[in-house]
């Protein structure tokens, strides 16, 4: 059982999916509300679907999804432990940088990949229910206590920091995503440069999302 | 807004599925193997499922479902405060024990209840493959280490005293479920002899259930 490039990217965004119930569902034993616990698990729900979609597709590469996801669940589990929210204010952080983070690498990746898995990228990147939530709950918490955006931006920073990190030790932990980004038979991939115009463009719209909560990137 | 027996009863079983799911994530992280997470958290989809179900009927009695739920967060949240697991073979006896009786229970009320209602009661009620799934778990856990039945079987008890106790605080608090099992207009409902039978009943299953997975009630 061999896995090429399309079902090590399909393994990595359905372990990122279990990975953010997981988080979802300590967000929500955390939550200041029922309503807010009730969100929060929607959002959960919303997570394993996508999961489902990505795991159905690597069993029709004829891959055991476990067996798939294996190499993967280390450096995810590693990002978590690393970045362990104290407070509900960091979690919507969390939530608000760390899922338009993921979005935005995936909708960049999905410009070089093939038509259909390129669609699929996009169905799961989409979280916008949730990201409008977290960026509500962040507003709401930096205009009722602005000096809590010093700690936030820290803590923003720190969440973009360790995911660049675990996201680089997973690409060069696995040559076929490498060769995903570089170019393989079925699509062109990005050069180097190219490579590192996308993560400029990464840290750009980070930093414009920053801005638009009031936090200094 | 008034909620009748019917909306209260949606609610604690709406409420209890949230509350499993929580569980259940918690589960998850603590999974021994990538394959009993992926396992673990496709039972949480299911709750989810049903949780939707119940929240859909709630919203249908024209009551929001977060006030419905409102008065039985915090017991359910004591519950889980209270029988807190501290190994994975703690973790797989509560779902064990625990899904069974509230099934059992479940079961129980829908044979007073009138048609619609218990038919979603026991749909919601079927989490066959997840019991099956803690059963086979606590079966190996005890045949690798005997010695650990001991302690298996005294969190056994205690997971059944703290479930009794939660239920019977439930029913005391909220006067609409109280009159559910004593009968209202729509059904007869169980006089107190039945339903003490009935609580004899569901104790000779959980003891039968034990005796099955080689567990001393």
């Amino acid at each position: 059982m061999s896995t090429g490039p399309r079902t090590q990217l399909l393994a990595i965004l359905a372990c990122a999916e279990l990975s953010a119930v997981e988080r979802l569902a300590e967000d929500a034993t955390a939550a200041p509300s029922l309503a807010d616990k009730v969100a929060v698990l929607s959002f959960a729900r919303v997570q394993l679907d996508h999961y489902q979609l990505l795991a159905d597709q690597i069993v029709a590469d004829g891959v055991d999804p476990i067996v798939a996801m294996e190499p993967f669940s280390g450096p995810l589990a590693e990002f978590h432990a690393h970045t362990t929210p104290r407070t509900w204010e960091e979690r919507m952080i969390k939530i608000y940088v760390g899922d338009a983070l993921a979005a935005d690498l995936y909708t960049e990746l999905s410009s070089v990949l093939p038509a259909p898995l390129a669609e699929l990228i996009r169905t799961v990147a989409d979280d916008s229910d949730q990201r409008e939530f977290a960026r509500a709950r962040v507003v709401a918490a930096v205009d009722a206590e602005p000096q809590l955006s010093g700690r936030l931006a820290l803590w923003a920073r720190r969440l973009v920091g360790e995911a660049l990190s675990q996201a680089q030790r997973i690409v060069s932990d696995n040559d076929h995503l490498a060769e995903l980004l570089t170019g393989t038979e079925e699509s062109t991939g990005l050069d180097l440069a190219a490579t590192a115009e996308m993560f400029t463009r990464l840290i750009q719209r980070h930093n414009e999302r920053m801005a638009k909560v009031g936090l200094r990137p």
